[in-house]
């Protein structure tokens, strides 16, 4: 491609790149939503804490899966001021029960609610939310109240697969991790620092 | 749905989950890919080396797309030990010399492959990579070369749209982030900490 060409096609870019931001004044905390079956939508989530963090924000995780102990985003933003809080038993591939699984739903949930109200977070996480609502551990309408009520600068993010679509609709921002191909399904190992 | 019926349907999942875990033995370094034209990828990227560094293991970040200076995640990242290397001047939507781009990019892609040849790191990412690629600022040959070569224990993490399909079928990993909707097409603002 020739240098004018070249020029004439980047200006065009540049100018709708331009003029989508000078159309977008709206100031607001927003929703987002990380869902599909690929990797990277807990990723995402803590790199958007990461940023927030970063410039001196405040966020907070709640998570809804218990991960593993050592867990290096806890382990690396924890002590940067980010409150980390796992549902302590409950939900993993290993439980069955579906009556103290919703006990430790609902404990979990309770602390997120207070966290949804607290005018001084930024960024709140709610990781694997979305499996909870669809297991009915959680009722859809008390999330759905949670976020609508919540502090207007206050940014949320709920990731997890099979996001139900109430909440889809309820988002402003919806990013579907597709995946294309896994390591995991060749035989490779899951990792400490990719996978967890 | 009753206890009974839910234990079984758990039981199913959780035996799968096993098996795939069982089966999946192989321990290297993976590349991955986040592209599609959805927000996340830059933010998966930055989730990784979080979980990376919070595990006490060494990850570099290369940006091939010159950023803000007032980047949230390298505030946070680059005083646990992550270097970051941005591109000085070159491709952003306000530069159009196609010249200049590729020196500065050439310059970017020369110190990560030193990056690519160092045993110590234990993840290297390349954001926004893809673009490089796609302007032919940059060999694809020269790039599947770099990361062919790299150490075995070294993952590498490669973000941007319109991932050439040699780079994907290279890849142990892809993720395509699919918009479903964003808050900027509504009007929102970018806003710092979510954004960037």
């Amino acid at each position: 491609m020739s240098q004018s060409r070249h020029e004439e096609r980047q200006q065009r870019l540049k100018d709708k790149v331009d003029a989508r931001i000078e159309a977008a004044q709206i100031e607001r905390g927003i929703l987002l939503v990380f869902t599909g079956n690929g990797k990277g939508k807990t990723t995402a989530a803590f790199g958007t804490v990461c940023r927030t963090v970063g410039h001196g924000k405040k966020a907070a995780v709640v998570q809804f899966i218990k991960g593993s102990w050592d867990n290096g985003e806890r382990e690396l933003l924890e002590p940067h001021g980010v409150p980390f809080h796992v549902m302590a038993t409950g939900f993993t591939w290993d439980t069955q029960n579906r009556e103290t699984d919703t006990i430790a739903c609902l404990e979990t949930w309770y602390h997120a609610k207070q966290l949804l109200c607290d005018p001084k977070l930024d960024l709140v996480v709610l990781d694997e939310l979305t499996y909870m609502v669809a297991y009915h551990y959680l009722s859809l309408d008390d999330v759905v109240n949670a976020l609508k009520n919540r502090p207007e600068s206050m940014s949320v993010i709920i990731t997890g697969r099979a996001c139900h679509k109430t909440l889809l609709e309820l988002a402003d921002t919806v990013t579907e991790m597709r995946p294309i191909k896994h390591a995991f399904d060749v035989g490779i190992k899951a990792q400490k620092g990719i996978d967890w």
